[in-house]
């Protein structure tokens, strides 16, 4: 995939007022802007992931046909590629770097696609998980500039329950002794396959496990071998330090956290002036259907269309074929509109 | 609830052939037998808990009414009463102690049942959770000496999905360094407190989050004041031993694994000749619904009555009024027939 890799340099001003001041927000672009500048699709990377790993759902003949549109994918903060523990000098390095909220991020996002850009209006923002909270995000803080919107697994404020399962991770990487507050000089190993192995449990169904789908992520014969071929070695490569910071980021989302709807969810919804579509996923263990469902009603114009799935969360990872031609023909119809 | 407490001393033959000369299983009798001995009901222990924990289901106009049936609860190997890692001498002592499979308990119970206390059937057993598990395997090793079996949050082999989950709790405990193979000297808090984060979120359903049912288990506010003064200290009391051996018994339950059976769990389905009723929760995380439908119709005489509630796994705990009253009532219904 032909992606142009830029990155737009200033300050990130957080939630509580601490400045970083040449935070990097490194981005990616699949096909050109067109004069009138109004063929941009804006689709945000996920939890510790870049924008490689939403290139499956971009490419000629896709919904994001890049020969149609111009797509841009912010690569989120604390992902290790934009400014991030991992990558930010002192005085913000390690466990330093400041707590940033989704709002933060996409704050710094309006800026690069307003002013460096000269995009007005965005034709769809799109995002899946941490990537459909900034979506969410930017079609309740910026409604005049976002025509469309798909949230993929998603919601506009995160669970309760999800927040659970999020400081389980916090507190396996806690755990491990190694983790030192974040001043680790050596990976803490331990914590890290804690993590990965907690997440085996959330990201997939039930039902996946049940049908053995997991010994099909590589060549796995048991359960154990899948737990350490993948989630261990998955996890062992990730800096904690950022797993921190973006999971700080998700349990703190929630689009109504604001001086304009103090809290307010379901004003906040009501501000949202796109074409929506939800997409969650049946069997997802935590951004859930009944979540999606209790805001559709909200939203002016909006769409659900649930993912009929055992893939769980991960059902739009790209790693499921009939789910992704699910999804691309979803933001195909959606783009219709 | 008086009890009366004694102990079956007896070598605990375990499955791989480790011989433990004089383990201790602890039980504990509520009510009388009577002459023809025909009133016994079986009622094993849960994960982490002794007979204690099952005493809001017996007393007085209650289904296991102690002036009716001669309720013996056994605790199960590894939750701290009886032989357990963290209460066995050496050479048997904390990660020395061997891993017992349900299998290797129940051939224990059934010792205590027809050889101590001379009974020949019993009228029912009923277990929640590991204690549906023992109870399982009862009816299935034992189909002679067990009249009616009630399945409780529990399967005939642990899904592949919950041993992810369990797999997730033992990760946590190993990530801290102060666990040191099981040697500690001092209880590695921070594994256990992580240990109790994970739990969390598996044993209450998300809707039972949603509806903040959470804040009402103490005198909380927050999320993170119930994470950390219900989970943290429930866990940060527990042995990371006893933790780890009881993990390993639940994840590697499965009433067909033995010579009679050979792993074919229809087979061993087959062999239950008890009247048998099955209460999934809608809403339990791990011991699912799906899962018992799938045995149910491999099992003679076999009732399913789903517990619909939003207490997840937890229905079953004593925490959940009405669930406690819909179960004993079906267990009035059981013990009728």
């Amino acid at each position: 995939m032909d992606a142009a890799i830029a990155e737009h340099v200033g300050p990130l001003i957080t939630h509580d007022g601490t400045t970083v001041p040449a935070a990097r927000l490194v981005y990616a672009t699949y096909g050109k802007l067109n004069r009138a500048r109004d063929n941009a699709i804006l689709f945000p990377t996920r939890f510790g992931a870049t924008h490689r790993e939403n290139e499956f759902l971009i490419g000629p003949g896709k919904a994001l046909d890049p020969g149609r549109w111009c797509v841009i994918v912010p690569n989120l903060f604390g992902n290790g590629l934009s400014s991030s523990p991992s990558n930010t000098p002192a005085p913000f390095d390690g466990p330093r770097f400041p707590s940033v909220t989704i709002a933060d991020a996409v704050r710094v996002q309006h800026q690069l696609v307003s002013e460096v850009l000269g995009i007005s209006r965005l034709a769809l923002v799109v995002g899946w998980s941490m990537g459909a909270q900034q979506a969410y995000e930017w079609a309740a803080r910026y409604p005049d500039r976002v025509s469309r919107l798909a949230v993929i697994c998603g919601a506009a404020r995160t669970a309760v329950h999800n927040a659970v399962f999020l400081e389980s991770l916090r507190a396996a990487i806690r755990a491990d002794a190694a983790w030192a507050g974040g001043e680790y000089r050596t990976p803490p190993l331990g914590g890290l396959r804690a993590v990965g192995r907690i997440y085996a449990g959330w990201a997939y169904s039930q039902d996946w496990y049940r049908e053995g789908l997991h010994l099909g992520m590589g060549d796995f014969d048991t359960l154990e071998s899948y737990l350490a071929g993948y989630w261990d070695r998955l996890f062992e490569q990730r800096d904690a330090n950022n797993l921190m910071s973006m999971t700080w980021t998700w349990i703190h989302h929630d689009i109504s956290a604001n001086e304009r709807h103090r809290g307010d969810l379901r004003s906040a919804l009501r501000a949202i002036d796109a074409d929506t579509l939800l997409m969650p996923a049946r069997t997802d263990l935590y951004f859930r259907t009944a979540d999606n469902l209790a805001e559709q009603p909200l939203i002016r114009r909006c769409m659900l269309e649930e993912i009929p799935t055992i893939w769980g969360h991960m059902c739009a990872s790209g790693q499921s074929p009939v789910d992704t031609r699910f999804i691309d023909s979803a933001l195909r119809g959606l783009l219709g509109r």
